[in-house]
């Protein structure tokens, strides 16, 4: 019989992160999600997916160290991104055709993670026909990709808001892009394949591409007074709900409640809460219809919804949310092709034929 | 249950092509191997597979054109391969680099499987400080990868044995590559990013690597008189044997005999017919070395080995082997994602946890 998608079928084995669909939990590295997200810098969770421990004060300030020393790009990936720019390419078309190159200077993993955010922000500002700007190696993972995009060093809020959300998408089972991390990585490929490939994954709609929609069906309603009409139209209309439902949660999504949360700290310090209230209001109103409308199939709010709306206070446009998930979920990806090498067997799955069989040649002037 | 590798589990319905293990078969578009391989044009096994029928005259003559017509590679494409062969970049990872490039130009599956030989063979001359031969538009697919390859109109017998090859390894049910490139293609994305996915996967020596050792060990063993006493020592010592043994084929790998009578051909017609005979040789001492050994484990001869006398015969070397075999299996991908766009549903398997839970947070300053 066919696993459609592969669903419950389990492929791998991991240390690395736990999705508790039914109890709505998720486990990072021995560590509930929301101890984590909030209080670890990107790179001590990088560390901890990589090496299965927390770092000590010694190994971060190396890690550290040897990530901002590694963000600098060859020079083929800028004249690429250049071009890529010049022809208006797609963000993660982009994205993946650079990380592509890192072959070029190397496979080390600390060296593909620290690149991330460097290509991610030079390709941002170059369709905005804006200079690049180089990274500086004083600052931490976070606040050196909020710097590379706006030139100013950013305040501590807009980082933990940053790292909060870095922290929270960086691994999250066998989803599509990891699998396809660790289906690469089980040939005995190298790193920047199996990135390359994820890449390739991430940019898909159904996977990674999700909450900018999100986001756009909370500046549609507009206004809490209009949140009910707006979504019974869409909900009777046969309309998906973005940033609701999602295949293996089935109670609220633990990332959803840690986003939401680094959203509230964010719009309270700029002192306008008005969007994060609309979609409170958005997501109570949503919650109660598809209650309605659809009962018994418990779609809950999802990663997506909160995603947008934190990244959006961060100010990023929608063009850069599934590139800042990609610099979050490479260090997962990469963290899962370590795995899948320790006790790798390649993945190998089987077909079924339903197609014909015992044609019989005919050369091309012989055929009908 | 955790089904390591995925082995045995049905990950999609295809009718593309049908692996018995058993029965020795493989049959592709709903012929057997053995009656296409020897006969088809490559651009007709492609169309084969892209269209569930083989071409009208019209049709095939209109898709050669098509073809021709695409093969031209951005300059940004080319200034990124002459990059990677100035710092002698693996030739599967500069393919990999030039194939993602590709959505500079677009997304067409015949632009794809058009522009690979181009960039296979701009990579293999660049490497050796040669200039790159253009295309000739009046070539056909595997014709013109010859001619780029060495500036010569190859002769007929060349083209037929390339030709055969391309036919037979085109599409193998869900390898790894294949595989990585329905599982990009699940979440919605595009076709260069099932390539590129594809081709790191495939740059694995678990997956497309294994040719080049093959032929290794037939020229190590240079004399039919040496090859029992080689083979022995080889096996007594616990080495593995190169282009024996077959995850799925317990019987003869029916592309080895497809390749056999190719290489033959060619051999024949070159009028030196000794290396293929010591191949022969070293083959048939190895089955019965391998059943004298390993009763019963069933090893038999494999695609890479005649894969690897057949490309020899040609006059690749090994590190064209693999790049060569990316330019076939490339029509296959392509098929495979057309396929899973038909019936699309997310491949997103589930992972078992076993690392630890409940762990609780200690800043940096406070770790032991």
């Amino acid at each position: 019989m066919t696993a459609s998608g592969l669903e419950g079928v389990v492929a791998a084995t991991t240390q690395l992160s736990h999705v508790d669909g039914e109890r709505g939990e998720l486990v990072i590295g021995g560590y509930q999600l929301e101890h984590l997200a909030e209080s670890a810098t990107f790179e001590e969770t990088t560390w901890l997916l990589w090496h299965g421990e927390l770092p000590s004060v010694a190994e971060l300030d190396q890690f550290r160290r040897a990530l901002a020393g590694l963000r600098a790009i060859p020079d083929s990936t800028l004249s690429l991104l250049r071009q890529c720019a010049e022809r208006r390419i797609d963000d993660m078309d982009a994205l993946r055709m650079a990380a592509g190159t890192f072959s070029l200077v190397g496979d080390d993993a600390a060296g593909i993670v620290a690149r991330m955010p460097t290509i991610a922000a030079a390709y941002w500002r170059l369709r905005r026909g804006l200079e690049v700007i180089p990274p500086r190696s004083e600052l931490d993972h976070a606040a050196n990709f909020l710097y590379m995009l706006s030139g100013e060093v950013p305040d501590p809020e807009r980082v933990r808001g940053l790292e909060t959300y870095l922290n929270t998408v960086i691994d999250h089972g066998l989803n599509a892009s990891t699998f396809t991390a660790r289906v690469i990585t089980s040939t005995g490929s190298d790193l920047v394949s199996a990135v390359t490939g994820g890449l390739g994954a991430l940019k898909g709609p159904l996977h990674g591409g999700a909450p900018g929609p999100a986001l756009e069906m909370v500046f549609e309603i507009g206004d809490a007074s209009r949140a009910e009409s707006v979504l019974r139209t869409k909900i009777e209309s046969g309309e998906k709900l973005m940033g609701f439902g999602h295949r293996v949660y089935k109670v609220r999504d633990p990332r959803a409640d840690v986003l939401a949360r680094a959203a509230e700290r964010l719009f309270t310090r700029r002192g306008d809460m008005s969007l994060y209230a609309l979609a409170r209001t958005v997501e109570a109103e949503a919650l109660r219809l598809l209650e309605e409308y659809k009962p018994g199939r418990r779609l809950q709010t999802n990663v997506e919804f909160y995603t947008a709306l934190l990244l959006h206070g961060l100010g990023f446009g929608v063009e850069l949310f599934t590139p800042t998930f990609a610099i979050s979920r490479v260090s997962g990806w990469i963290a899962h092709a370590f795995e899948q090498r320790r006790a790798n067997r390649i993945i190998r799955p089987q077909s079924e034929y339903v197609g014909p069989r015992d044609r019989q040649w005919v050369p091309a002037a012989e055929r009908a």
